[in-house]
């Protein structure tokens, strides 16, 4: 729970539009007169960027357990320096990727139970929550073709088909524990109707 | 447990003699015909040296949680590619801190109780206990003093005095907590006569 502000987030797999989403959202909040502050995971402060080029690294290889723990110190710090002062100042925090990009990346595509990378992720969030969060769901075999578009493929994006696909029955299996707090959308809607979409969760939820 | 190495943690605040008694203990193992890994925390691995350097960095700013998540990141690598496949292969290892280390300086020292950094290392390990611990035990105003002749400070020797008082009684506590595990020494002896002590508690466990 959250003092004063909102907090939000929008996960989902590779290449389903988190990042349009988040800048469609964040323009409609300022032109309502919100606060607003959009950032992400791995990566959300400068410690973050350091520790994402080690995991993100294509050549490097990262046991699972140190992956889930690297991302962990990412995401303690992030909470830390940056998403709690901010809604602590009554700002709306929409960031791309956080605890479920955890639970179904480490935790139902690479062996770890989830139930594991709960503990250790609820432990580096002293149990921050978000408010809502945003789930634009997707077929992987789309969304891998629209992120190999847009960019040489990272090692999260390389993996195979097979694992893609279990991060996404991840991220379902999340959304469907604790349907209140999750607005799961079809990510092969145009850009726009999506945004209006999550326009309303938004200002059904604003201070 | 160890199925057929031998498992030695060295630890102990700054100055105490870690590495020169690392050292003395593998010459003597290797002179006796043991196989012999010499290695480190943070650091025993190159993407433990990357996370050293972020957390050693004196410039940098990492809050207490993402120190505890970084370096149990690092530990986890360093059990799984370094430390296991070394003890199944029948060897000796010594490696220069481990997680006694986290706990007397993240949970003693830094405002996290040693029980919640104990859930988090423990489960960065999958459990993988030293079966001996060697603790070299000094004040903390004459290990900065050596420290300090040695090398510029880094951000954890720049500490506060009062702070690693609060570590040297992390250290003595774990070692209390489980007696056969350790072998606690005053590190004001010479160094010949703590190569001898450590000589003969290895001796007692060799394989």
């Amino acid at each position: 729970m959250t003092a004063r502000g909102l907090f939000v987030a929008f996960e989902g797999g590779e290449g389903v539009g988190k990042s349009t989403q988040i800048e469609r959202a964040a323009a409609w909040l300022r032109s309502v007169g919100a606060e607003v502050l959009p950032t992400r995971e791995p990566g959300g402060t400068p410690l973050g960027e350091e520790l994402r080029r080690l995991v993100l690294d294509p050549d490097g290889h990262v046991t699972p357990r140190a992956e889930t723990l690297i991302y962990a110190a990412d995401r303690a710090h992030h909470v830390d320096t940056v998403i709690r002062p901010a809604l602590e100042a009554g700002t709306v925090v929409l960031t791309d990727r956080y605890i479920d990009s955890t639970l179904a990346y480490q935790g139902a595509g690479r062996g770890l139970t989830v139930s594991e990378a709960r503990v250790v992720t609820a432990w580096a969030t002293d149990g921050l929550t978000p408010d809502l969060t945003v789930l634009l769901d997707l077929d992987p075999e789309v969304g891998l073709q629209r992120a190999g578009a847009r960019a040489s493929l990272d090692r999260l994006e390389a993996a195979s088909l097979g694992f893609h696909q279990a991060v996404r029955a991840g991220f379902l299996a999340l959304a469907a524990e604790s349907p209140g707090r999750y607005l799961v959308l079809d990510a092969r809607l145009e850009p726009d109707a999506i945004a209006g979409l999550v326009r309303e969760a938004l200002a059904a939820r604003l201070p």
